[in-house]
C-alpha cells in the first residue's frame, strides 16, 4: 500500500500543533523529534511503517480531551494507540497524524467484588487487570495471546478474544461501561455497573470500533470468580477434517469447554522441534480444556472422550497432574514462536460457523497447493475463530504479495461459508478493502454514517476499517466543507 | 400525557396513504376502518390509548420495505409492533401514524443444529422459537413472562430478558444477526452465524433500540442444548434486606444459578391466597434454580445452602421431585396475576448493581410510607433487575399520578446507586422524560445523532425513548428542512 509522506505544508503545520499540544501537556508527554517518533512508526503488523507527525502520552481523560480538541481545531488526524500489539495495523500512523498513546493511563480506579467489576484506565495491560484482583480469587476473562503487553484500550478497539473465550465470551461480553472522548473533545460516559442500557446501546457499538468513534480512557470490566480447577485433554487424529468434525460434535452436544484449540501437522512438527512438548505423531490435534470442581471436570471430560471416540482418534491423552497439563499446553503456547523460527508468516483471523471447519480446512489445503505457499493451522476451533499462518519469504520478490493474495482468498472463503473477516484482530488497514466482500454498499454506508456522527471530519484513525474507495471521498468532502 | 388528535389535514392525508399502501399489499393487510384500527390503540401499558391512522400487516421483508418507502415519501410516522405486549408503551400509536405489525411474518426460515442457530421471521412468538427446536432437545434462552404471546421483533426492540437470563444473558447475548429495513426502505443484513462483526457492530446497537432505527424482519437466534435437568430451592427470610444480602453473597461466590427470584411479604401473602403454593409465612423469599446433571445440581445447591445458612434463613426448602419443583415455582409464576386480582398496579423495571439490593429495598419501603401506596417486590434478583409493583386505585382521582411520581422516584433511585432506568421493558413513552436523569446532554445528543443516521426525518416510533423537550425540536427541524 502507499503511505502519505510529509510535505512542506505538513511540516509547517507540525510546529504549530506541537506548540499547542505542549500548552496542555507536560513537556515529557509530547514527542516530536524525528528519532523519537520513529518508535511509533508501526504496530505488530510490521510490514507497514510510517513515522507520525508527533506522539502524545496524556495521563488523564481531561488531557485526552484537550489533545483531541486541539487536533480537531487544527484538522490533524489522530491515531489512538494502546500498546501497539495490533496484528491488523490498527495503530499504524499516517505521516500527518498525532499518535495518542494511552500507556501512561494505567491505574486501577475502583475494585468492587460485591458487584464483580473493576474500573481501570484504558492503558492498563490485560494481564495486570487480573493481577489487580487475583489475590481475591477473581480474574478478567478475555485472554489474547499478547495479554502480557496489550492494553485494555486496544482490547476494546478490536473486541479481543483469546483461547479461553469459548466459555466466557470476548471483550464485548465482559465490558460494562466506558468513559470515551470524541474527536471534538466531548467526554461521554457510556454503560456502567448494571445490566442494560436505556435508549440506544452505544457500548456495543463502541466495542470493536477500532478507534473510529472516540478514544476510550476508562473501562468498567466484569471480573469473575476463579474456577476451582481446570484440566486439558489432548486428542490426536489422522486427518484435519475429522478433527474439525469432532469439534463440531462437541459444540453440538452442548458441552462448553473453556477452550478448544486446534493444530495441524505443520504446526505440531514445527512446535515439537522447538519446544519438545512430547506431542503424538499425528496430522491434527485438539486441546480441550474444561473447568470446575474435580467432579465437574471428570464429568465433562468423560463426555468429551465419548464424542471423540466416535471419530477414531489415534490418541486421547488425559492429564493426571499439573505437570501433564502444562506439557499439553506447552506446544500450543509455543506454536507462533516456533513457526516464526522457521519462516516469515502472515497470521490471518477469520471466523466461520463451526460446522464449516472441515470444508474450510480442506479448501485451505487446496489453496496452499495452488499458491505454492505452506499454511499452518493453529486456532481457537471451539468458536470457529481461525488463525491460518501463511508461510512466505520476505526476502523473495513478490512472495509477500502472493501471500496477501492467498490470505484474501481465505478470508473471502470465510465470508462465503457464512463467516466473518475477523474474529479478534480487527480490520485495520489489513482487511479494509475486503470489507466490500462482507458488506453490501448500503450496509457499509450506514456504518460510515454512524462514524460521521462521532467524527464528522473523519480525523480519527484515518484510512482504516472502511474501503479507501468509499471512505476517502467522504473524508475529503467533509474537510472541504469547512 | 397529551396525545395528538386527528385534524383535517391528517384525515385527508389518510386516504392518499391508504390508497398507496393498498397498491403494495394484499387488501386484507391494510386496516383503516375506524372500528378496526381501534384494535391497535394501545399495547400492554393500557393507561395510554390512541387509535392510529391505519395499520398494515405485511408478510415479507419486501412488503415492509415498500410500506416504509411510501410512509417516508408521505412523511407519515410508523410505529412498528410485535405482539403489542410492551409494558412501557413501546407500540403505542400516534393519531397520524401507520402501525406496522409483523404478526404475519412468523415462519421458521432455517434451522441449523450443527452451528446452533435458528433463523426466523421476526413476528414469530418467543415460545414458538423453542417450540420449533425442542424435539431435538434445543431451546431459545431468553424467556420474558409474556413469552407465549410476545414476538421476537419486540424482544429485539426491548432487549428482553426473563427469569432464566441470569445464566444465559438477555436478548443481545443470544442474537446473532438481523435483516432490518430502514425508514427509507433500504434492506440491511447485519451480523450472522459467526462470532464477531467486521467494522462497526451495528447489531449491538440495534438490539434494544425500541424501533427507533428500523424494522427488524428476520432474526438469527442462538439456540442452546437443553440441560439434563433443573431444580429449584426456596429460601425464606424474616427480612427483605437480609434476603438481598444473601443474593449478593451468592453472586459474589461465583455460583451461577439459572435464576434467582425474589418475593416480599405482600407478594407472598397475595399469591398464597390466590394460588395456594404452600409458601412459608415469612417476610421475603428467594427461589434459586440451578441446572445440569443430578451431580452438578447437588453440588451447586449444597454451596447455595451453605451461603444461605449464614443469613439465618427461617426455612430452606429443597425440592425432591418434579411436583415439589412445580410447587416452588407456582407462587412466583402466579404473582403478577395475584396482585392484579386485588388492585390496579404499575410494574416498574429498573436495574441496579446487586450489592445495592438491601439499600434499594429499604428505600422503596420508605417511599411506600411517604406516598401512602403499597409496593410489592417480585423480581429477578440475580442480575439486579427489579420489578417493584406499585398498587393504586385507577378509580380514585390523582392516584395514578401519585403512583407515577413514586415510580419516577424509584427509577431515579436506581440511577443514583449506579443502575439503569430499565432492565428489559425499555423506555418507551413511560420513561422518556426520565432519560435526563440517566444521561448528560452530550450523551443524549450522541444517541439522537445516531438515530438521525438511520431515520433522518424522525418518523420511526415517534415521541418515544428520547425526552420530548429535546427530540421534538429535532423532529420539527428535520421535517421543516425538506
Amino acid at each position: 500500500m502507499e503511505m502519505p509522506v510529509p510535505n512542506t505544508a505538513v511540516l509547517s503545520k507540525k510546529a504549530a500543533v506541537v506548540r499547542r499540544l505542549s500548552e496542555v501537556l507536560p513537556s515529557d508527554a509530547v514527542i516530536h523529534e524525528e528519532r523519537e517518533v520513529k518508535a511509533y512508526e508501526c504496530d505488530a503488523l510490521t510490514a507497514y511503517k510510517c513515522p507520525p507527525l508527533a506522539a502524545v502520552l496524556p495521563s488523564t481523560t481531561e488531557q485526552v480531551a484537550a489533545v483531541l480538541k486541539i487536533c480537531h481545531e487544527e484538522n490533524v488526524p489522530v491515531v489512538p494507540r494502546g500498546s501497539g500489539t495490533s496484528l491488523a495495523g490498527g495503530a499504524l500512523p499516517t505521516a500527518d497524524c498525532v499518535i495518542l498513546g494511552v500507556s501512561r493511563m494505567n491505574e486501577v480506579l475502583e475494585t468492587n467484588y460485591d458487584d464483580r467489576y473493576v474500573r481501570v484506565q484504558s492503558g492498563r495491560t490485560n494481564l495486570s487487570v487480573t493481577g489487580a484482583v487475583e489475590e481475591n480469587e477473581f480474574f478478567y476473562a478475555p485472554d489474547p495471546s499478547s495479554q502480557l503487553a496489550c492494553a485494555i484500550a486496544g482490547n476494546i478497539a478490536m473486541n479481543s478474544g483469546g483461547a479461553h473465550c469459548l466459555k466466557y465470551g470476548v471483550t464485548t461480553n465482559n465490558l460494562m461501561g466506558v468513559k470515551m472522548v470524541t474527536m471534538e473533545g466531548e467526554i461521554l460516559e457510556i454503560g456502567g455497573a448494571h445490566l442494560d442500557a436505556a435508549g440506544l446501546d452505544l457500548l456495543g457499538l463502541i466495542c470493536g470500533s477500532e478507534g473510529q468513534l472516540g478514544v476510550v480512557t476508562e473501562a468498567t470490566l466484569r471480573i469473575l470468580r476463579k474456577p476451582e480447577g481446570a484440566r486439558p485433554v489432548l486428542v490426536a487424529f489422522n486427518d484435519n477434517e475429522v478433527a474439525g468434525a469432532c469439534v463440531a460434535d462437541i459444540i453440538k452436544a452442548g458441552v462448553l469447554p473453556v477452550a478448544i484449540e486446534f493444530m495441524d501437522r505443520l504446526c505440531i512438527e514445527t512446535t515439537e522441534n522447538f519446544a519438545q512438548a512430547g506431542y503424538p505423531d499425528c496430522n491434527a490435534l485438539l486441546i480441550i480444556e474444561v473447568e470446575g470442581s474435580d467432579a465437574e471436570i471428570d464429568m465433562q471430560l468423560d463426555l468429551i472422550a465419548k464424542i471423540a471416540a466416535k471419530h477414531d482418534p489415534i490418541e486421547v491423552r488425559q492429564s493426571k497432574s499439573a505437570e501433564e497439563s502444562a506439557a499439553i499446553w506447552l506446544g500450543r503456547k509455543s506454536a507462533f514462536g516456533a513457526i516464526g523460527q522457521i519462516s516469515d508468516y502472515m497470521c490471518l483471523d477469520g471466523t466461520i460457523p463451526v460446522s464449516a471447519l472441515p470444508q474450510v480446512l480442506g479448501r485451505i489445503g487446496e489453496l496452499s497447493e495452488q499458491y505454492g505457499l505452506q499454511v499452518g493451522n493453529v486456532f481457537h476451533a471451539g468458536d470457529g475463530n481461525m488463525h491460518p499462518l501463511i508461510l512466505y519469504n520476505a526476502n523473495k520478490d513478490g512472495d509477500l504479495e502472493l501471500c496477501e493474495q492467498m490470505g484474501a482468498d481465505i478470508l473471502r472463503l470465510c465470508v462465503e461459508v457464512g463467516g466473518c473477516l475477523t474474529g479478534e484482530h480487527g480490520v485495520g488497514i489489513e482487511k479494509r478493502d475486503l470489507m466490500v466482500d462482507q458488506y453490501a454498499p448500503d450496509d457499509l454506508d450506514i456504518q460510515m454514517s454512524v462514524k460521521d456522527v462521532f467524527d464528522p471530519k473523519w480525523l480519527l484513525n484515518p484510512a482504516k476499517v472502511f474501503p479507501l474507495a468509499s471512505s476517502d471521498a467522504r473524508r475529503v468532502s467533509s474537510i472541504a466543507a469547512e
